[in-house]
């Protein structure tokens, strides 16, 4: 599990600091979250291919979320993509693009598959063999969901100096690997435990922008890897929070704790602070395994 | 008269190529022309404040032309921007900006006037004691203008060494920069242009983009002292030209050539070639006073 941060600042596109934009590969599957002013500048700088782009989550329709989608979107009818293109946002998302298009006389040539979220409970956005979204309903100024992402169990793994030790036919190999017991060429049923050991452990992200203080989301969360949860601002400034509906650094890591999470990252920082230490330093008052997400940064989780 | 070009490339942003966005000081004026994305990044790179910026000129709804208008006039209000903010461009453009500021629930603090333009002849959409600006139909895949931005004539200038050995009471210099003969103190009525010099010449500058190859547009620009016409190709692709409705190098030439323009400005440069230097040389074969448009560049007009 890989993500790439290309933006994790609030407010405005600047000339050092991108809005929100990030790319989780997990599975085989590239996911882009997010999708502010600037970011497909951001993805042709970090070597990332727009065709292996399949799906678009977009938490909510504030600017630097949502800013650089239209564009994006343009820019892959250009390159002729012919790949389904599905994104997955609030109701509105649809209006806004198509108008667009249509301002434009400008139709994409590949399929474009809106899925217009409104619920204000998580539900199963997307699923295949491989990997399960689900969104975290959050509390923002308008309609907002995180996004969790889950790896399925994987296959066991053969341990093949076992397998054929036990003399099992290659044909029951798949079987095996699904945790089966089979039976050896001499008849004997084979204890699967014994030739296979387990899948490696299924990875999970969640991904909680924006949104203040929210323990509701702790349930859906349970236990994830990693947790990306905004911080806007240090704690003098935690009185905006209520009002401008984000979080404190140290009010992430308090979801962190109770979430039980692996490892919390920050993001989501107000331009108005000079560096990023004190947001680390805040969070981990209450919550160890914190790190700080940084435009351009890529965490390895494995 | 200074126009910085802060992107001059066509379709799509890159790493280093910005798309249409350039700024116009015009006799105390900041005009803001196109607005690709990134644009307001350009802005901050280029130190220009946001706050000069009063009118914003869209010459129409191709995303490498507007869709950085959005996420300017966003970080106007959320940098608590009191000023009127003018927009001229093709109708549609108020439908789309409202949507999206009515989705993010984020108007705008200040007032937003949204001129919308529908005639396919030229028109004058702004004028004061200063400047006028006229609309420059243009032939392109959908609705299109370019803006001619015109000085009116200034004030013609006291010889002030002159005036006092006229004897001409301080009272009446407004009139004499007016024009007006006038008397002095000892009742002789002075010959204007005796006392005064002629205020500097008006100056003008067309933006030309995007369009193919169109003639009617000459009378409009009709010795112009800049002329900004798009580039999109080189020779060896004029056949792309009445295709995708844009321009070689050398028809940009044409029309500079045939409305007697001072200066030739090119860009919106196609991204497929390497550098600059043929677009220059083949508009020179029938146009000498051509300059190539560079992100970044700054171009003083005296």
């Amino acid at each position: 599990m890989k993500l790439t941060i290309l933006g994790c600042y609030s407010a405005t596109p600047r000339t050092l600091n991108n809005t929100t934009s990030q790319v989780l590969e997990i599975n085989n599957h590239m996911f882009l979250i997010d999708c502010g002013e600037g970011t497909q500048v951001q993805l042709r700088k970090h070597k990332i291919k727009f065709n292996r782009i399949k799906h678009i989550f977009i938490s909510h329709l504030h600017g630097d979320h949502f800013f650089g989608l239209v564009g994006l979107i343009s820019t892959f009818r250009l390159l002729t993509r012919e790949a389904d293109l599905h994104i997955y946002g609030p109701k509105g998302i649809k209006e806004v693009v198509t108008l667009q298009m249509k301002l434009a006389d400008s139709w994409t040539n590949y399929k474009l598959i809106f899925h217009e979220l409104t619920s204000e409970n998580s539900e199963l956005i997307f699923e295949d063999d491989l990997v399960e979204v689900h969104t975290i309903p959050l509390n923002h100024r308008v309609y907002t969901n995180g996004f969790l992402f889950k790896e399925k169990e994987g296959d066991r793994k053969l341990d093949i100096n076992a397998v054929e030790a036990a003399n099992i036919n290659i044909a029951y190999y798949t079987k095996l690997k699904q945790g089966f017991n089979v039976k050896n060429n001499d008849g004997v049923l084979i204890d699967n435990k014994k030739v296979t050991t387990p899948a490696n452990k299924p990875k999970s992200y969640a991904f909680c922008s924006d949104t203040m203080y929210k323990e509701d989301i702790v349930p859906i969360i349970k236990n994830v890897d990693v947790l990306y949860h905004e911080s806007t601002f240090l704690e003098k400034h935690a009185h905006l929070g209520p009002k401008t509906k984000h979080s404190t650094a140290k009010e992430a890591a308090k979801i962190a704790r109770l979430a039980n999470t692996g490892t919390l990252l920050l993001g989501h920082y107000s331009t108005r602070y000079d560096g990023l230490k004190a947001f680390k330093e805040e969070a981990q008052e209450v919550f160890n395994n914190v790190e700080l997400s940084e435009d351009g940064k890529t965490f390895e989780f494995n």
